[in-house]
C-alpha cells in the first residue's frame, strides 16, 4: 500500500551536512534551530506554545535506500534496522523531541535539535508525559554503550 | 514536496472501529495486539527483542481530510491540530509507544496498544531513555484535564 504525504514546513539547523551532526537531541544539547511551518498550516499551531517539548516528525531527505542490517554509530555489530534510529530505513521517517522556546508567527524556535538543515517537516505533535513517558526495563544493545549515546556524533555513513 | 512511503506491515488489535477506542496507549493499559511485519522486512527486526518498549509509526488509514482547529476528546475548546494528537492531521501519521512482550518470526506481540485494527505500519523504532525521556515543565491545555487523559475513550468523531 502506497501512502503519500506532503511536507508542511522546513527545519532549519546549524547542521549543513550529515557528517559531524549529533545522532539524537540528547547529543545536541543547547543547539538551537527553527521550524518553519508553511503559512497554509500556521493556524494549526494554536495552543502549541503551552508545551515545553514537541515531537517533530520529518523526512530524512538525504537518506536513500536502506539495508535491513546496519552497524550503528555506537556499536560495531550489525543490528536490525528497526532496533536502531539510523536514517536509512525502509520508510526514512525521522522523529525527534525538541524543547520549544517560543513561537513567532509560523516559526518555532527550538532547542536541542539534531536534525539536518533543510529537512522537510511532516508533522508536529505535543510531547505529553501521560503518552510519552514509559518505564523502560531494558533497552537492548544500547545498554552496552553507557554514556556514549549522548556524546556520539555521526561519521556521515548514513547520508 | 510530495513524499511517498509504503506500508511495511499491518497492526492487529481488538479495536475494529474508531468509536470506543482509547486515545493513547496510557488509556489502553493491558490491551494486547500484534504487529505483523511483511516478510521482506523481517530481517530488520534483529535485536529488537532486547527492548521493553518500541515506537510504532503508522498511517491513520481511517482518517480523511483535516481541520487546522479541532475540539479534542479531552476538551471543549478548539485547539490547533498540532497541539493535539488527533488523527485528522495534514499528514495523518500516528505514533504510539507500546510494551514489547515478545517477537515470533515477523510478528511482534505488544501490550498497551491504542491502534485501530488493520492500520498500515510505516516504521518501528526502539524506545530509548536517552532519546525519549524528557523533563517536561509544562504541557499546555492538557494540564487542565488531570487524570482524564488515561481514561478518556474516543467517541468516533475522528474517524
Amino acid at each position: 500500500m502506497k501512502i503519500e504525504y506532503e511536507s508542511i514546513g522546513i527545519i532549519h539547523s546549524p547542521f549543513k551536512s550529515p557528517k559531524g551532526m549529533p545522532i539524537q537531541p540528547a547529543g545536541a544539547e543547547g543547539i538551537t534551530g527553527t521550524v518553519e511551518v508553511f503559512e497554509e498550516f500556521a493556524e494549526g499551531l494554536k495552543d502549541l506554545d503551552g508545551f515545553s517539548h514537541v515531537i517533530l516528525i520529518y523526512h530524512f531527505h538525504r537518506s536513500s535506500g536502506f539495508d535491513l542490517h546496519v552497524a550503528p554509530f555506537m556499536d560495531r555489530s550489525q543490528r536490525g534496522i528497526f532496533a536502531t534510529r539510523a536514517p536509512r530505513r525502509p520508510n526514512p521517517i525521522g522523529l525527534s523531541v525538541v524543547n520549544l522556546i517560543k513561537i513567532e508567527g509560523a516559526i518555532l524556535h527550538v532547542r536541542n535539535i539534531d536534525i539536518l538543515d533543510g529537512t522537510p517537516l511532516l508533522d508536529i505533535k505535543p510531547y505529553v508525559p501521560d503518552f510519552d513517558y514509559h518505564q523502560v526495563t531494558h533497552f537492548g544493545w544500547l545498554e552496552k554503550v553507557p554514556g556514549r549515546v549522548r556524546r556520539q556524533k555521526s561519521d556521515g555513513r548514513f547520508k
